[in-house]
């Protein structure tokens, strides 16, 4: 459901030296969920867990929506705004070298990252557009955590327009947390993940929050007797804090869910409908997209979304044209800069996890800021998926993937030295 | 799920008489679902089975996949095809005198068959379009047993193509139901619902072989220890026979079930995606539909699936042209013309449960037909869905609707009289 430096196998998967390669795994040679009905062991289902195990989540990432119930984010009616084409073909053929000192083509980093869908902007023009097994230009795929920089931005526009208070305790807003850990942190820690919390991520360990958040949430199945809590607000009331707040990055997808509640609080409005009246109607977006919710209808804002590749590249398109995108206004500009100049890098630096592969990093409402030279920044959900906006050099990279192993940490080496061999291609000509 | 003549009750459900009326169960006035979270007495829940239950269905039909999980019916990419506007606003005003004696106004006739959005197409042009309630023009509704029409034009589009031979045994494309009643039944059988079937659809007996179609589909929630069928097909195959095929209508929605199985089954392609291609993106829809599916994966033919209602139009226009749409054959004219013909009259009048409201009528293809001076003819889902083609008055008339009484037959003495009076409006000029 986030992104990890920890351990992040689910329990129960074998170890990373057995993963098949992306053709080995592909799931329709592998003949998943085909025929009617499949047979029983090429059957993928939520009520055993089996829809996020790999080999199977290469298929049911592509399928979400057909395991958990969803909330459509709905697209205007009229035609979609335009993504014209410019496709080539030499960028299959371009060689980077890996964050480990393997040469590498750009088409073996999209099977060694498990790509379902790449779709490559340069200009605002469709320079590369590519599916793989179960992914297709019309189907939506799983986004994670890239779920996270629509409530960012979302509540980073309610902060400039001043509706929100960044400074302004969570609790004030958001009552039933306050004698929970996010009792005494401010709105603004939630957005960049300041919060010190009792809460583990940790994929390997059975015990950990984030199964305890699934199973709450509904996105896990409940085992007979299950008597924890049963909505992300009930779990959400039980966190306690450790340590202090605003002082450190950490890396929670509860901090999310808590900045998605408040927004619903704050607007009287569902996260869904937020989403689809401010972000997917303006942008033009040719699908619906979706949210997973749990059993009282709460939006999983920390993670729930599923869309098109096509249809995030819309999105990314507007951030990298400060908001402007489809003939209007969709983001104000300020907004934009504000997550382009990052958060405080020396929170970031707090955080262990990240210091071989997102050195200098920052984090800010909800993206993920390289300050690099070209000033580049990402939204990034696990299993591979990201948007990845390259102001310098005029390009937006999205991938979706199905990589087995959920922390993006684990592809970064092979994936961000490949996106910006891209765009530097791309800025050659 | 169906269309029934019996009593049409769920079980532990308030008699008719005490129905509140469409205003005094508008589910906005009511507060469901709304506040983050809603109180827990306005929650709308599936594992409760509240989300079946009048009044919530008021809100639940509108937001159907937020309780189970649903198949996507992709739209094409690109610019919906033309619905023009030429709103008239006399239509409300128009009285007619109920198959009960009654004279009332349309805009009565709406509340009175609890709407939740109606769509009137003259000549292709939107003469009124209107929601009430959740109803919306963006949110797909349930459509429950229109979905039957849908599955019934692709299986008539099998057989005038050739690709399926309507006297052939179904059990020889589903070896599975050999032993079931399907054993000794033809496809065109199953296509008219001539199937001699020891199952009910009594939704007041709690023993009704529709719940236990339910319950295997997922479509409600199971009871702890539950051993029964685990998949629509499992409970298909343990369906037997009573009485002969081929002599008499008998509306059940397991025939449809078996139709889509066999479909899937024919085309080696999910049912959804023949719906998407063969149909969806052909019509220029404007939002991907739904459709629910069982825990392995099969979707429900019989009445799973969700549309907006402006696409819907879409699709009864195209039948009202005879298949010629948004620029091109959707559908062979000879599949529009064999659905308008109808099926045996004969057949029909034995079906008890129609003889006051659908006098004279036949069944073909899974789609009602009129026979009147008009050839009108219907797709039609319990809780008040249908979608009417009127040829003679040039008219579609697309409704959703939450009545609190499933049965189309407890509303059609006031809707049939109320669209025959829109269309003969409409014929006048």
């Amino acid at each position: 459901m986030q992104d990890t430096p920890q351990n992040p196998s689910s329990p129960s998967q074998p170890t990373p030296a057995t993963w098949p390669d992306a053709h080995a795994s592909d799931p329709r040679a592998l003949g998943w969920m085909q025929g009617s009905p499949p047979p029983a062991d090429k059957t993928i289902r939520f009520d055993d867990g089996s829809f996020l195990r790999f080999p199977q989540l290469r298929w049911s990432l592509s399928h979400l929506r057909e395991f958990v119930p969803t909330t459509a984010i709905a697209r205007a009616p009229g035609a979609p705004s335009e993504l014209p084409l410019a496709l080539r073909d030499d960028l299959d053929a371009l060689h980077f070298t890996s964050m480990h000192g393997e040469t590498l083509s750009w088409r073996e980093a999209l099977l060694r990252t498990y790509y379902d869908g790449i779709l490559v902007l340069h200009r605002g023009r469709v320079v590369q557009e590519d599916y793989f097994g179960e992914g297709a230009a019309e189907r939506g795929h799983a986004l994670f955590s890239v779920t996270k920089s629509f409530v960012g931005t979302l509540a980073a526009v309610d902060v400039q327009q001043g509706r929100l208070d960044p400074q302004q305790p969570v609790a004030e807003l958001l009552p039933e947390l306050r004698h929970s850990a996010y009792g005494s942190a401010s709105v603004r820690q939630v957005m960049d993940m300041l919060i010190g919390l009792d809460y583990s991520e940790d994929y390997a360990d059975p015990q950990a929050g984030i199964w305890d958040f699934s199973r709450a949430g509904g996105l896990l199945p409940r085992p007979e007797g299950y008597a924890g809590p049963r909505s992300y607000g009930e779990f959400l009331a039980t966190l306690r804090q450790q340590g202090e707040h605003g002082t450190a990055f950490a890396y929670k997808t509860v901090n999310t869910q808590v900045l998605g509640w408040l927004l619903e609080r704050l607007h009287g409005q569902r996260l869904a409908d937020q989403i689809s009246q401010q972000l997917w109607q303006p942008l033009g977006t040719a699908h619906d997209a979706a949210i997973s919710q749990d059993p009282t209808g709460a939006a999983f804002g920390g993670g729930g979304m599923s869309a098109t590749v096509r249809d995030l590249a819309r999105f990314g398109e507007m951030m990298r044209l400060r908001g402007h995108f489809n003939g209007r206004q969709v983001v104000p500009e300020a907004v934009v800069a504000d997550i382009e100049a990052g958060g405080q890098r020396s929170h970031f630096a707090q955080a262990e996890g990240y210091r071989a592969t997102l050195p200098g990093w920052s984090y800010r409402s909800m993206w993920w800021v390289s300050h690099n030279t070209h000033g580049a920044y990402m939204a990034r959900g696990v299993h591979g998926q990201c948007i990845y906006i390259d102001p310098a050099a005029e390009m937006v990279i999205v991938r979706t993937g199905s990589h087995p192993v959920a922390s993006g940490v684990s592809n970064d080496p092979i994936t961000l030295p490949a996106f910006a061999a891209v765009a530097e291609a791309l800025m050659r000509g």
